[in-house]
């Protein structure tokens, strides 16, 4: 089996096949945000805590830190973000840049084994990110483009794949370090992107051995009721062998269609978390119908 | 390629597996339905025509119709329930009983080609629904337990739908006019059998080239929060190759569950039926949370 061990000082989570599905916010990142992004520049990361605790709250198991603001000091605004989210928080984090001096720093201030996010097949992006992620001892996200952009034959992505895993053997990364995203075609545009994307993880499970994840939104781009697409997506991912994502877990119908796979991929005994998580109100009735009040069972327990 | 067609006068509907999905509404049945039992015992079949109708325009492809009432005349209360729905939809039916008379009966009045529901490995009821089956020219659900009961290895259970496919070609029914139901196991109780349906699914579409179906809430049985993972369980065996599944389409989540499923594989072309049901009300906000209002466009067509 491929187990990926990502942690932080007192905390590890699995990616593997046999385990549930790994949950990476995906919340605290400037790009698109405004708000956020002005906050930061001004020194005020009030918002990157307060999105921290709403994702774990929310079913996180880790959290992407990004601080990717044009022309701002990024290696400077994402090792404090990365410092300032540990001390609220024990989940893992994916350190998320694509300038190679801030991950650098993010990885230098880190506590634990990082998720790089992330190395590509592009030669100039190998030789750099690579070095970087052995220097540290962490795993990395390897996506599945190069220099030739990305291609729209799953083949030739999946090559790009095994190009990046061969490539990191040589620094001495083994493959259970490294999480391919295979990347996902808008199905608006593309019919066969979601039937694509399932044969291309199950190859990437049964050839390479690897973990996968992907940014499981831009599955729906252009469509309605983007949350609905997002789920069967990710739902049928996982079927396929998909081991984690980076997503939104404040979309409670992205986290339920999640839960509901790992039951039916029998990776969660005895269906232990969904009980935990959706036991009725005594109050409600027994026909689990729509508008039925919840309640958390307890302290829920956080992925050991 | 695989075709099941079911009509009804003036209807086709096409079960396969490069096709949507084919919601069969399971409401119309007196099991476990108290009032329904008793007005069709009085003659009053007024909940049966509104069941109907709801659940067509729920998004029923098919509807099953089932008259089980103990020591009632169900041949004749099937038949009657029939002809009632038949005179006010043109959804193909599914004639749905335990009793074969009850089934001749309901056959006898059908106006085009029906979907019998059902036959399984058990010998009595080979020798007797099938050539009702051949003598009408329907279809037939074939559900994969014989005299021993159910298996719950699932290899058994696939060589109970290779006996029931055999048995019917000596009867000259060929196989695309079988829909094998696999039978779902609560997950609750077997953790394995989300993971179990899927590869009997798979086997039975690839290896017997058959349509399938099933009763798809026992899988949730016993569970919070049911049609959550009823919603996961038909995403994953669509994933896998399940064609139809009985169920209730007044279900919301579990119908956007399919739907969803059906964009994923590739049988939505355009996401014109998925844009068409979720196109956004132009009052809400883009950003595609919970809440938002929809409205149909238009006049939803139903499957051809």
């Amino acid at each position: 089996m491929t187990d990926t061990i990502i942690s932080s000082a007192t905390r590890e989570v699995v990616i593997g096949f046999d385990r549930p599905f790994v949950i990476i916010g995906e919340r605290i990142n400037p790009t698109g945000r405004k708000i956020m992004a002005a906050e930061m520049m001004a020194g005020d990361y009030s918002r990157v805590i307060a999105d921290a605790l709403a994702q774990v709250e929310a079913g996180a198991h880790m959290l992407d830190v990004n601080a990717g603001i044009p022309l701002a000091d990024e290696p400077g605004m994402l090792a404090k973000a990365i410092q300032l989210v540990q001390s609220v928080t024990d989940v893992p984090l994916s350190i998320d840049s694509s300038i190679v001096a801030a991950l650098e720093a993010g990885l230098a201030v880190y506590k634990g084994k990082a998720l790089v996010n992330s190395v590509t097949g592009e030669e100039d992006r190998l030789e750099t990110v690579l070095p970087l992620v052995k220097k540290y001892g962490a795993a990395v996200v390897a996506i599945s483009n190069d220099e030739t952009g990305i291609s729209q034959d799953p083949n030739v992505r999946f090559e790009v794949a095994r190009k990046i895993v061969n490539r990191a053997s040589d620094y001495g990364i083994p493959a259970c370090d490294i999480v391919v995203d295979p990347l996902v075609m808008p199905i608006g545009a593309i019919n066969q992107a979601g039937v694509q994307v399932m044969q291309l993880v199950h190859r990437l499970k049964t050839e390479l051995k690897v973990n996968t994840t992907c940014g499981a939104s831009n599955v729906s781009f252009g469509l309605p009721e983007r949350n609905g697409i997002n789920a069967g997506f990710l739902t049928m991912a996982i079927a396929a062998g998909m081991t984690s994502a980076i997503t939104n877990p404040l979309h409670a119908e992205v986290v339920k269609a999640i839960m509901s796979a790992d039951v039916m991929m029998g990776h969660d005994p005895d269906c232990m978390r969904w009980i935990r998580k959706f036991r009725a109100d005594p109050v409600m009735g027994a026909d689990g119908e729509m508008g039925r009040g919840r309640r958390e069972g307890g302290s829920r327990r956080k992925r050991e």
